[in-house]
């Protein structure tokens, strides 16, 4: 590593690697244990059922048979392997680690001379001209990037840009850089490295023209540029962004006319960028990987393309989940303010992708409303996608079903599964950031974390029942250093806080870019205590999201609520929740692994409605579910708030 | 006493008096403190300084000399003793009740032979055709009683209406009940009950019609009847109460055109009542004791226009603060919606009011939303109506200034400061209600309170932060029963609420009527915790109001803000608040006698502007002060709340 934070000329903020972070907190803990007793299980199970780890052994050789499932099945074990990796360096698992290291040698071992890796166009190549043909399969909703793809596929190497091949070097990179990390062993990273020297043997300036039917390389590059220090790989990258937009693309993707180029943002050039389009996943890894050479950089074209970006989700196309991408179709995009409940597509993935865009956008600006996305993705459309057995998936998460949507325990096309596998352990990433001056504080977990800043660092050890309760305690432990700012992020939810430091009242307090500022000379045991006011909210739509009309959603904390059928004695559909109506709140250990429920009370008494947290949705009888509900308003009242 | 909780047939709820209660509250404490050291004191010594006590002596025969002052400066006298009663039964302080004695020995020398009592009436007979002409005054805006009536009044006992005889009656009777209760001495009782026979030999079924010109006799009376058990008072007080809307009334009230029969609701029968009209004391009292008479009557009728008027008054006529009465002019109602903030008359005598009249209407019905009324006056229109140091006043209430309306130590027409004087006191009467089944926690202020059930009595002891903090516990030591309810009310600012009973969080919880009802078999010890969501709210008004159009109120807990010129550097009048501020609340122990301010945060980082409570505006420097602030809407934010 170049560094223990990761640092960028024109980033704002140093990333706080979550080896610096443990997690000590009552909500993610179980969310942490199920992952690493039956999510990385169930992705493992599912690899070897399912053909993806032995295709890397006929690729090698080692085994006889064709290609088993879809193209780009390759990518599911690297994400396997990096969740494996980020859950080793929390949770040391020597049998787990042997197990990988089993998988890393098959793949490995089917790493062409030239460099070249990914087992399907291997095997489809020793085939010869026998074309192969495996059935494509769609599924509770996912899938499209294979389904809608009928047909033969092409099987020759570097031939058709929507064949994911850099998509997969791009998640064999991120699982190389964690598994080195994690372990110290450098083979995997080994073989990366030479997959992109293959790659950069064929492609970028004055060689052949390539525009990457998914993106994920480009973002995977700047991990390698960062682990190894070899700039090289960010301009690689950089090269590949800048491919984008000049009718470069060409294969299946940009011979569909439902598709075309739109589908991979493939219409623009990066700068050029106005307004989010096509699929979800692709832009926002997309997006990530420009913030990423923004931050090395500085491009205003860049950043400027950014900040549009930003507004165009945030502002115009995000799900209160933090979900994205409405439409099932093309797996992203339609048009502003289009957010139907019911066919909400909302990929699992995108809102990992929502994490990981919307990181960087805080490290390159310092500001928390993007960590306020991160939280909001985080803690809603992300862990939905998720049992909490942590064993069965969601890839598709509409915010309204009438019953019949339900998570299962793989997908043909398993990117959310694995998405996810990899995900949940790395959740330490997005606690802090820091620059020379100070330290930024952007979820509250319990647990620990020991961040660099000038001459120094700092140990933060964070206290609270968050996201259930809104108070907060930190305890400040510097190591060599005194004089820094402590930078607490005041969440987009909450309308009004209190802190204090060693139990004195803060007056005159800072906000700068959605955080409180402390000032100060910090010794050890300084307490900072921050009490973020929990109410439940009513949250509404902008007028243009016509399915929202009339409807109110509840949220209380980074938590959005919904109803679901088996906790509420009426059609859910038919119900409508009085403007006047208030609420009692209660936690419930024992309910879905210990949630706080929002009940409404009746006019004349007893309880009207019951809701739960819209992460833990679908984890009992299956019914209906709806996060946003009809609002009668009574017009008599005065004052109203 | 007829029983330790005043009993009626047709009340849902028993009355506990204060005696019953302790105040131990961090609060409220400042504010009886400072009503013992300043208010009372303020209030003994003006009442001296201008004659109001000497009156009685030359109505006696004990000083020589005219009547000084306003021909109804009696019952400010009445009042203070009232007050002084209150303030004796929590606090016993010998020499207070010296001074007490002295004034009440002269009140009763004052007394005719027939029972008459009226000093000026009394004076005026006695120096026969010479017509006193006494200097009316108004300052500040109040005293329009008498500053609109320029010139001389009429000199002839029974003559005039409006001349507030019966409405002096009826606080020496308050005060004389007050007083027997405090010190078991009825010297001042005798007085009162005298004077009302003497009423009554001239007024009644088959005798003189009479309307009295302000109310207050009523619900005197009532309280004459329960202190007594002489069911001819509470008949008298029924008979005053129908006597109105006939065209009875007489006198210089309905000879001024600009006021005539609406001015002191005389305008329609009590059952035809429809809506708020005239003067807001007036009809303030008068409904309190139409409610009095309900609940011995059950009277359909009065029920009616009781819910008739509470609907016109609360729904369309209150300003938030709980304030009544826009108009200067008359002292009270316009039109529905009418309610300027600058010009905002709002008497603090209204708001006392509206505290006495919703408290009856919360026992007759046992519905918290009349004690969420209760409270809003108490903890902001009335409250404002006193100094912090408890011995400057106001009489007129706005939501508005330009830095040129302050208190004052006294008025010509001192109705206001001495309804402070025995409001204040007297708080502890509206914090319990009871019925045979259960206790209702009404007020949630520390302390304790001894409250009879069916077959028991039961303590209640609070401890809370209240309104600073919406934690409140409550423990419970059940005497002689185990069976019944606790019914605590889910105060109406508040949107969301939990509870528990012994640590353990209560689960199907019952809410009727704006209580959360715990029915169960209590024993000593138990203790209720309660935590309400206590989050700054932006309260908007209905459409109609047009004073608030494109304006937004602060309020947490009970407590609404105001903007003082003094915390924030900037022109009140041209501030805007953004609809996406955030806030940060800080309590300051040492600031205004300790209040939690409201900070706003700017968009760019520091404080935007500082909040304080409303009750506590006018104690620095003089400055300008504002409720209602003009808010600027973003219109991009998809998500609003």
């Amino acid at each position: 590593m170049k560094s223990m934070n990761e640092q960028t000329v024109f980033r704002k903020l140093n990333h706080v690697p979550f080896t610096q972070v443990t997690i000590e907190d009552a909500f993610w803990a179980p969310r942490v244990r199920a992952h690493k007793q039956a999510a990385l299980k169930a992705c493992i199970e599912k690899c070897e059922e399912t053909g993806r780890i032995s295709n890397f052994e006929k690729a090698a050789g080692l085994l006889e048979g064709g290609f088993q499932g879809i193209y780009f099945d390759d990518s599911d074990v690297y994400k396997v392997l990096e969740g494996i990796a980020y859950s080793l360096m929390s949770i040391p698992d020597p049998e787990l680690e042997r197990k990988a290291d089993e998988i890393i040698d098959k793949i490995a071992a089917a790493q062409e001379k030239d460099g070249y890796l990914m087992a399907y166009f291997t095997i489809k190549e020793r085939e010869r001209n026998a074309a192969a043909k495996p059935e494509p399969n769609g599924d509770n909703g996912g899938d499209n990037n294979a389904g809608n793809h009928s047909g033969q596929w092409p099987d020759q190497k570097w031939t058709d840009m929507a064949m994911h091949e850099m998509y997969c070097a791009g998640h064999l990179i991120e699982a190389a850089v964690a598994y080195k990390q994690a372990t110290g062993k450098r083979k995997l990273l080994d073989v990366a490295c030479r997959l992109v020297d293959h790659i950069e043997s064929l492609f970028g300036p004055g060689k052949r023209h390539w525009v990457e039917g998914h993106q994920e390389i480009e973002l995977a590059l700047i991990k390698l540029y960062h682990e190894t220090g070899e700039e090289r790989y960010w301009k690689l990258a950089q090269w590949l962004i800048e491919e984008r937009g000049h009718g470069h693309g060409a294969g299946y993707i940009w011979d569909n006319k439902d598709w075309g180029p739109a589908y991979c943002q493939d219409d623009k050039p990066v700068r050029e960028l106005t307004g989010v389009s096509g699929h979800a996943v692709r832009a926002m890894y997309y997006y990530a990987a420009v913030a990423d050479v923004a931050a090395l950089t500085g491009d205003q074209g860049y950043l400027a393309a950014l900040d549009r970006l930003w507004d165009s989700v945030v502002n115009r196309n995000m799900y209160i989940t933090g979900g994205i991408g409405p439409s099932k179709h093309n797996e992203g995009f339609t048009e502003d303010y289009d957010m139907p409940n019911d066919t909400a597509y909302c990929e699992t993935c995108a809102s990992i992708g929502m994490v990981l865009w919307n990181h960087r956008m805080n490290l390159l600006h310092g500001d928390g409303k993007y960590a306020d996305v991160v939280e909001r993705a985080m803690y809603n459309g992300v862990l939905a996608g998720v049992s909490l057995t942590g064993d069965k998936f969601f890839y598709v998460n509409p915010l309204s079903s009438d019953g019949s949507h339900h998570r299962v325990a793989w997908f043909d096309c398993s990117c959310c599964p694995t998405n996810i596998a990899r995900f949940i352990p790395s959740i330490g990433s997005y606690v802090y950031a820091a620059d020379d001056q100070g330290v930024n504080v952007n979820l509250y977990l319990a647990g620990t974390g020991t961040v660099a800043v000038k001459e120094g660092q700092v140990q933060f050890r964070q206290i609270t029942h968050y996201p259930w309760e809104g108070s907060v305690h930190i305890t400040i432990d510097p190591q060599g250093v005194s004089d820094f700012a402590v930078r607490l992020r005041y969440p987009g939810w909450c309308k009004c806080a209190k802190l204090s430091v060693n139990g004195v009242p803060v007056s005159e307090i800072s906000v700068e870019k959605g955080y409180f500022v402390l000032r100060r000379q910090w010794k050890a045991g300084d307490a900072i205590a921050i009490q973020f006011d929990m109410p439940v909210e009513r949250v509404y739509a902008h007028p243009k999201v016509k399915a929202n009309n009339g409807k109110v959603a509840l949220q209380r904390g980074p938590l959005v609520y919904c109803l679901e059928q088996t906790d509420n004695p009426f059609d859910l559909k038919t119900f409508s929740l009085p403007a006047e109506t208030r609420f009692i709140t209660e936690h419930k250990p024992d309910l879905l692994d210990g949630v706080t429920v929002i009940q409404g009370i009746a006019e004349n008494g007893g309880v009207q409605f019951t809701a739960i947290p819209y992460y833990a949705w679908d984890n009992r009888e299956p019914g209906g579910m709806e996060v946003w509900l009809r609002e009668t308003r009574n017009p008599l009242s005065l004052y109203t708030s």
